[in-house]
């Protein structure tokens, strides 16, 4: 027989229980923070009508990015890239059913057909948070702060992350005195949201395409303007709209936040307000999470528009800024004792106490390997167990028992099961 | 532009928060018992080479029921259709790491290329548990008690199911006499395992196409032994090995096991003792969880055999035992309180309130529609959220609520932000 690799398959992860523990803690996080203002938790299947992401990805994106395949009815499916349109495929379907303010979230796994390297998988996870039916800045700054709720959950605090906003409208009226097609202006706004990134000279280099040498000086300038009485002048609503945001951040303690005239994010169906949060970290600064309000998206059902703001947060950079903030519990462990048997003959006295720790709600680990003593207690400290107890001729007879905390190697002598419970339930 | 449906893809769900809050409880109570045990959670992409279900599954299967792409690099990719190849790929490739023996868990969703009818879907989740590194029937012992701690935690009754057991080398060794070639006695194994199924006349005919009319006889004569002399006789060491399991169920509180010499599961890798639970329902016998113990997975990695014992609960018929057993709490809703704001000038205010519970860790939705009362109780109640707090005039002032349990009717009036606090940790 041809031997099989135990490699995955190129670019996705393999999660062994220790990754995986950390993956359900940053879900967990998100959850508990979405849950706290009463969004609701949806999902769906990876498997998407293609058609579903032709609509306003564009083909290009489908036929280079995603994976594709036919099944057996020659019905065209798509791998998700992304979950706004299947969100909005959702909301479209049951419209008149859901509750206004839908208030949804979820932490799907998306698929990208992706070069491997740091930071980007072909499969990642990300959080989806949305708000449909307010047209008011209530939603955006509603969504602001479930956004630091998540990143103060996790622990970071106000000098490790930076808000970001702008509003996408300032950009496409000043583009506006330069009459370019839609797809233009997106291009342009594409380059923009990567200028800090690639830097100036870059940055003009590729504007080169798009724009005459006195457009990009224009635009060089309009970015250069810090002066908020400018903007207030030339775009009052849309500004002033983005100053009431900040304001309210502040008065409830989001500090960390600014405007960025340069920010635009990469997709094309945010409208209007735009945000993105990123690491403050000098040597790293990556963004984290991104949102906007995108009014637009049931159009595509042939429905009415819902206005609606909404953001995604992933997995990967997520993980990377706890990681090097120190911000991972180490034990996230949740067996909480071992019971060692130091002969067969015992198992059936270990497996009933296992049954009444099991009936108290005590994650009760049993290793009937009747091994060596130090192996057992040496594989129960490796995978992560917080205390051990070792059952043998006198715990049958005397049910009287001696636990160690494999952590802090204290031990509790002489416990009764009564004492025992006590000591576990800590 | 093209209008687009708000359909899923054929064959596979749609979660609305509703139906998620139930999938979520039931991979909670699943995962709640594994925990009790020790096992510890992994998970991979559903993104697998295809060679890797080639190895056991044989190409038929991947030809007509999965899901298969090339990548753009002619990689053939295979969703899977079952985890245990996965886990069997992960063990092989740490097993020097890993602490024996291994109790691993994991939900995933799977894929099967299925005409879509009831309880056969193209993505559904299963349950997968298993222990490694054990060769004697401690293994088999310890996955019963967690199969049934599972039943158990959703609240099922020893009468609403049966655990039947079996061992794979009895049938085996029945079939030595009549010396047919192993894919033959795989092909009868499935016919028997649909015994009940199809009835003794389909049974009957659809073996004349392996055994001879005598040979179908004696094979019939053989499930007619009720006489556990005669097995105990005939095949001694397994059966032996099947009346100690079944004792120390007993002993431990599962009552509800018997032995089925017609039970063999249909896959192919079970080498040994094999299981599965019924539900009791004469209306709807659905088959909910099947396991048994293989040796040989890992051989496919060229690696040593581990001995392993494992088994397979899907979400489709465990949600319908649930559901026709009433076993579903009725109210999974996660958030505690909604303060709808009669005004907007009230807002900010309200919004700090809901900023002082969220603190305190209630979840707290804000309706800021300023729809009529009426309207916005009527959709917190839709909802499903358990209190409303009316906020205007007097709660901006005074800083005195009223609350309402939406479930009982009952109100609370006049409570200061302890009181509140206090009715809402209850």
């Amino acid at each position: 027989m041809k031997k099989i690799s135990t490699e995955s398959y190129k670019g996705v992860r393999d999660f062994y229980p220790k990754d995986w523990m950390i993956q359900k803690y940053i879900f967990q996080k998100m959850s508990q923070a979405c849950e706290l203002f009463g969004y609701l938790e949806y999902n769906a299947s990876p498997l998407e009508p293609t058609e579903l992401f032709l609509a306003k990805s564009g083909s290009e994106i489908i036929q280079n990015e995603t994976y594709n395949l036919k099944d057996r009815a020659d019905r065209e499916i798509t791998l998700r890239p992304e979950m706004t349109p299947t969100l909005a495929r959702l909301i479209a379907g049951k419209k008149t059913d859901l509750q206004m303010p839908i208030r949804f979230f979820s932490i799907p796994n998306l698929f990208r057909y992706e070069k491997p390297q740091k930071g980007r998988l072909r499969e990642h996870y990300q959080l989806n948070a949305d708000i449909f039916g307010t047209s008011g800045i209530e939603a955006e700054i509603e969504i602001l702060f479930l956004v630091d709720k998540i990143m103060k959950n996790f622990g970071a605090k106000k000098e490790d992350y930076v808000i970001k906003i702008n509003n996408r409208k300032i950009l496409n009226s000043f583009f506006q005195k330069f009459s370019l097609t839609q797809e233009k202006v997106y291009e342009i706004s594409k380059i923009i949201d990567k200028k800090e990134k690639i830097g100036k000279e870059k940055f003009e280099e590729s504007l080169e395409k798009f724009l005459k040498d006195e457009q990009i000086i224009e635009l060089n300038n309009f970015f250069s303007k810090k002066d908020n009485n400018y903007l207030r002048e030339n775009y009052k609503e849309d500004f002033e709209k983005l100053e009431k945001i900040i304001e309210s951040c502040k008065k409830n303690g989001i500090e960390n936040i600014v405007f960025d005239f340069s920010l635009t994010r990469g997709f094309d169906y945010y409208t209007d307000f735009v945000f993105e949060i990123f690491d403050t970290d000098p040597e790293n600064n990556r963004s984290m999470a991104g949102g906007g309000r995108y009014d637009d998206l049931l159009d595509i059902f042939g429905q009415e528009k819902i206005p609606a703001v909404g953001f995604g947060m992933g997995d990967v950079t997520m993980r990377e800024f706890l990681i090097s903030r120190n911000l991972i519990p180490e034990d996230l462990s949740k067996t909480k004792i071992l019971i060692a048997v130091l002969e067969e003959k015992f198992l059936e006295d270990a497996n009933f106490l296992a049954k009444k720790l099991r009936d108290q709600q005590i994650n009760t680990e049993i290793d009937f390997t009747f091994r060596k003593i130090f192996r057992q207690i040496n594989s129960a400290e490796k995978k992560g167990v917080e205390n051990i107890l070792i059952f043998g001729e006198s715990e049958k007879n005397n049910e009287i028992y001696n636990i160690k905390n494999l952590k802090t190697q204290k031990e509790e002598r002489g416990l009764n099961f009564e004492n025992l419970l006590e000591k576990l339930k800590v």
